[in-house]
């Protein structure tokens, strides 16, 4: 029986992890769960899974939580709330296994605290890699526990390694769907629309990671956090587009083999992969090979999208760079999605902030938070500039 | 140091794997060598390779070998030939690995002698499998050594089942290139040419397995070798048509997950895997991953290509009906290439000879032997009729 903690419970990793927990009764078990600020779903999640303790944002969501559970007659389960309360989810005694699928950077501290107390984490959470892959993968090498991603391509990444040793490999293809912009011409990118942008073509997904799919900072993102997770410099992580998102990911190594992973497009395969690793079980997720009839492939155009240059650049120099990257493209995306900024001035806004961050090797959780507070104060800036500057002369910035 | 013995070390397999060992001189030594009829082969690599011994076909040409290493000074090598002396390479004490590359039957003894001494064998001689896989394999698991395929379809297999136990393998996936008649009607087939038929899309092979290729028949073997090699009944082996043959095979796992391999289409590189397994080196074999365009797929037509059909039914019977299917194909072929029979009168033949073949356990190689020669007798004879038959009406048998 393996006992599990879901960091983010009532996100759509966190709900897709329980769908596949439920479907294995017999080998996990529910013993912990963080959730975020939606009482009702965490409400319903306590009274169905019946954790030991359950964490949610707001002290006050918290009380109101407590009292629900109490006339539910579930007062045996210990309600707690806000940072301290995740970590406590993250390192409660009784845990093996802990999936982090907190979004942003909020979920940082709980994560890093999972692998410090030498729990197997089965890793969602963007930033854990991006903003703290150095801290959180050394740490993880120090307490000898595996850090399993839960996304389809480092999952598939995961898979293929298996084919070999570490430093066998050559390098790592990660695929990218491309986007629904593969085709537009760099010239039209000034008037994309929020919703042309939204419309991803294969994945379902949040409003950030869809904007971030569609200027390919989300492969950028993916780039850094290969990096950080199977400990390889960016050079030896390369991007290859492949509009169908059938192959997740591929493995190159130095024999002139390459394995490539694929299946369904479905979270739950990943996660159940994470949850049952080294083993596997059976599922209904079932790729129907025989159907297959063509894969395509393309080069990435990193003209047309300056985010997966940027990501490449940051990689390289690591540490604050990285957690700008992530904080600049958050602000940025929330300004394109507000209307305050163009689709082609996301990039234009990220590199700015690149350019005025300093290049640091970060020690703690808390120098990663600062310097996220910090790049995020830049991006904003850069968002208010560019609204005034609009607001005189009806243009771009830049 | 790896000390190799290479049965079969003057065909095309045997002189990759020399070619391979050579560039590897501090990894590997050639210690035994088992060539065919060609004597100037034979002596070449015996002065170049200065092997303990080798073994040729002929007694006489033996001896002609034997005074030409003299007259050159390399008196050491000890000569021997036929069917003992391939036995002699393949267990001699000093050995390691044999690589198994003797075409057709008569690589069978030597084979099963390799294993039974507890040598890793690298396996490209198609019979050990497909005529004696029940035998060899259960001699492996005896010996608990590796058979190790040397052939890119199950070469990838092998790869992609390090992804997870054999217990966790759903199915396997063999691709095919469909052969030069993939987009040919069936309505067609009687007038295809011997030319047309050699006449292979990827692959640059012998006759026998070009034409192979072209009814699907090699697929077929390959589909049996699988069952063997892998210990899967032929339900869990599908194959599928993919005519770039990039990817070389895939296993699909009971959690949905598929892992596929592809590589230059270059057997040194199945050779190397094999020879170097566990591990994995450096080799200059790099398949361009970034000029991928396009990979296809389609499902294979049992109807237009019987030999695969046949292949599947004997795979499910075992013992001396796969044994009949090797042989009658083999006379089939031949009989197609002299120009006997037509294209599609090869599965016609192979069907009459596998139903006049009782099916039967085979408990030695001397019983797989007898059964391959009662095959080519029944396999002979319906040539024989086929011929008399065009004599007298100009027509098919059928």
């Amino acid at each position: 029986m393996k006992r599990i903690a879901i960091l983010g419970s009532t996100g759509s990793i966190g709900r897709s992890t329980l769908s596949v927990t439920e479907a294995y009764p017999d080998r996990f078990e529910i013993i912990a769960l963080a959730a975020g600020s939606n009482v009702d779903a965490a409400f319903e999640q306590a009274r169905r899974w019946r954790p030991s303790v359950i964490s949610i944002a707001a002290e006050k969501d918290a009380d109101l939580l407590r009292s629900r559970l109490r006339k539910e007659g579930v007062a045996a389960i210990e309600v707690v709330h806000g940072p301290s309360g995740a970590v406590r989810v993250a390192t409660h005694p009784e845990v093996d296994f802990v999936v982090s699928a907190i979004v942003g950077v909020a979920g940082l501290e709980a994560t890093y605290e999972a692998v410090r107390a030498g729990k197997v984490v089965g890793l969602a959470n963007k930033e854990s890699l991006v903003a703290a892959g150095e801290l959180i993968t050394a740490e993880a090498r120090k307490q000898a526990k595996p850090l399993l991603p839960i996304d389809s391509e480092h999952n598939a990444v995961h898979q293929c390694l298996r084919g070999g040793r570490i430093d066998e490999v050559e390098r790592i293809w990660l695929t990218a769907s491309g986007g629904p912009f593969l085709n537009t011409a760099a010239a039209k990118f000034p008037e994309i629309t929020v919703e042309q942008a939204l419309n991803h073509p294969t994945w379902k997904m949040g409003r950030r990671i869809t904007i971030d799919s569609a200027t390919l900072m989300n492969k950028g993102f993916e780039v850094i956090e290969a990096c950080r997770l199977f400990n390889l410099p960016p050079a030896r992580v390369e991007v290859i587009v492949h509009p169908q998102s059938t192959i997740h990911s591929m493995v190159e190594f130095v024999d002139g083999s390459i394995l490539a992973q694929f299946s369904v497009t479905d979270m739950r395969l990943p996660i159940l992969y994470a949850l049952t690793y080294p083993e596997r079980i059976q599922s209904d997720m079932r790729f129907p090979v025989g159907d297959l009839r063509h894969l395509d492939f393309c080069p990435p155009d990193l003209k047309k999208f300056p985010c997966l240059r940027l990501a490449y650049e940051a990689a390289e120099a690591g540490g604050a760079k990285t957690v700008a990257l992530n904080a600049a493209d958050e602000v940025a995306v929330a300004a394109f999605l507000e209307g305050s900024i163009r689709f082609d001035e996301i990039p234009r806004l990220i590199e700015d902030v690149l350019t005025e961050t300093n290049s640091g090797k970060l020690e703690s959780i808390a120098q990663v938070l600062e310097a996220d507070a910090q790049a995020r104060r830049l991006a904003q800036q850069q968002v208010t500039h560019v609204k005034k500057f609009q607001q005189g002369r009806a243009t771009s910035f830049v």
